[in-house]
C-alpha cells in the first residue's frame, strides 16, 4: 500500500493512494499514520480494508510527511561507491552514521528554505526506510522484518556548515526543510527488491543525479541489523541510506542551489518530489 | 522551581520538589511535564501554585526523565578548554555540534547499560539546558530568553564506537541509557549564573571529574543564538554543553567502565545522579 498524509501543515489527515491513483481518506479508520500503525498487525488490518469504500479526496491537496510523530532521522554517509569517489573520500569499511534533526523533515513538495547565511546548499536523492517494529541488537539477517516501508527523501546538505564549521555533519543537515519525505510510505511488500531501484534528481530540468540502489555499499537489510547494535530503532524512525553520484559539491566547479531553483527527484515506485528553493 | 517526574518507567507522573525537599504531586494540576508546559506563561502559572496544598508523595519513588516528550538531544563537543587539552584536540573556534539519539535518555538513577560489544564506555558530567520557547535564527544576545531551565546530564560515550567505527560521534553517544537526565528540571530563575556552577563525577567513590562551568568555552547564552542559525530549537529540546576534564579516555592509561561500577555525579543546585553499570 501507499500511505500518505494530506492537508495543510499541522492539519494533515491520513490517506492512501489507490491503484487508480486516487487519494482515499483514511481519517474515518485511523486517527493518523502514527508509529503505532506501522507494526505488522496494524498494517495487516489496514491492508484488509475495502479501499473502494473509502471516501475519495478531490483535487490535489498538499501532501505532508507520510508518517506522523517521527522521533528520529538517521542517515548513512558515503554509501554509494561512485558517490564516495566524487567527493574524494574513501568509502568507509562499515556504515558511516550521522543524524538529521527531526525539525528538518517536511512534505515532499514543500519549498526548500535557503537560509540567509547559506552559500553551499546541495542536494542528495536518497532511499529512506521507516521502522515498523522496535530493533535493539537484533540478530544478523533479520533486518528487513523490522521495516514497515520505504520512502523517497532528499538529504539537503549545507556543505560549508557540514564540513567547514567545526564539523559533525549534523550541523549542515538539520535546517528546517532539509529533509523532505514522501510522497508516500510504500509498504515493504510493494518493493520487490530495495536494492534494484532507479533514482534521479534534476535541477531546473537538468539531470544532476542518476543511480540505482544496486550500487549501495551497505545494503538496507544489513543497515537495520548493524544500526540496532548502537542505537535502538523504534517504529516511525527514518533511516536514509546514502546518495548516488551527482551532488553539487562533486561538480567541477562545484554548483550549489540558489533562490528560485527547482529541484525534482524520484525513485522507482516511490513517487516524486518537487521543491522550489526560497530565500529566507 | 524544581520539576521532576516520578514513578515507574513509562508511568511517570509530574511533580515538583518543595523547599523542604519533599516531592509534591502535580498530576492534579497538569497531565504531564510536556514541552507545552515550558513556555514563560505556562511556567508562571505553575509558579503561582500553592505548593503546600499539593499532595506529598511518600517514600522514595524512582525518578524519570524530568521532561516528557523530548524530541531532540543536541550536544557540544570539546567545550571546556582543559577537557579539549586532555583529549589531545585543539578546541574548535566555534561550537562543535553533535547529537544523541532520543532513545538514549533515561532517568537520573537508572542503571547504565554496558552493551555486550562495548569495551570503551566512558563518562561525561554535563550541564544541560532545556528549551522553553522556539528559537529559529534568533538575534544575538537573546539566547537565555528561550531557556526553560537546566538539568544535570551524563553524556555516556562509547569511545571506540565514537571514534574508531567509521565515525560521527552519534554512533557512540546513542545507546539506550547513555543520556541520564535529572533529577530535576531547575527553572532558569533559580540558577543565578549558569557559568559559575561546580560539577563533579566519581566512579566507585573515586574522584574522576571536577570542574566549573566558568571554564566553558562557548557559553550557554551564546549556544542558543548560535545553534538556532543551523537548526530550529523547539520547547523540550535538550542541549548538553560539554564536559570538564577527567574522562576515562584522558587517563594514562585510559580507564573505562565495567559491569558493577557505580557512577555518581552532580552539579551545584541541579542535584545528583547515581548509576550502576550493568552488562547486557
Amino acid at each position: 500500500m501507499k500511505f500518505l498524509r494530506f492537508g495543510a501543515e499541522g492539519q494533515e489527515k491520513p490517506g492512501l493512494l489507490d491503484e487508480g491513483g486516487l487519494i482515499r481518506d483514511l481519517s474515518g479508520v485511523i486517527k493518523d499514520l502514527t508509529p503505532d500503525q506501522l507494526g505488522a498487525e496494524a498494517l495487516a488490518k489496514l491492508a484488509d480494508l475495502d479501499v473502494e469504500a473509502l471516501p475519495v479526496v478531490e483535487g490535489a491537496p498538499r501532501l505532508g510527511v507520510p508518517v506522523a510523530g517521527i522521533r528520529k532521522v538517521l542517515a548513512i554517509g558515503l554509501n554509494y561507491a561512485d558517490h564516495a569517489a566524487e567527493t574524494g573520500a574513501v568509502p568507509p569499511k562499515e556504515p558511516m552514521l550521522f543524524s538529521k534533526a527531526i525539525t528538518s523533515i517536511c512534505g515532499p513538495d514543500d519549498p526548500t528554505e535557503l537560509p540567509a547565511s547559506s552559500t553551499h546548499l546541495d542536494w542528495e536523492v536518497e532511499l529512506g526506510f521507516v521502522i515498523g517494529t522496535r530493533a535493539k541488537a537484533i540478530p544478523a539477517g533479520t533486518g528487513l522484518d523490522h521495516i514497515a516501508g520505504y520512502v523517497l527523501a532528499n538529504d539537503y546538505s549545507e556543505r560549508e556548515w557540514q564540513k567547514d564549521r567545526a564539523g559533525q555533519f549534523v550541523k549542515g543537515k538539520s535546517h528546517d526543510t532539509f529533509c523532505p519525505l514522501g510522497p508516500w510510505l510504500v509498504t515493504r511488500d510493494e518493493v520487490a527488491d530495495p536494492q534494484d531501484l532507479d533514482m534521479y534528481l534534476r535541477v531546473n530540468g537538468e539531470s544532476r543525479q542518476k543511480g540505482n540502489t544496486s550500487t549501495m555499499i551497505h545494503k538496507v537489510a544489513f543497515l537495520v541489523d548493524y544500526l540496532s547494535q548502537f542505537v535502538t530503532l523504534e517504529p516511525g524512525d527514518v533511516i536514509l541510506t546514502g546518495t548516488p553520484p551527482g551532488v553539487g559539491a562533486g561538480m567541477k566547479p562545484p554548483r550549489y542551489l540558489k533562490a528560485g531553483d527547482i529541484v525534482e527527484l524520484g525513485i522507482d515506485g516511490l513517487g516524486t518530489q518537487r521543491h522550489e528553493v526560497v530565500a529566507l
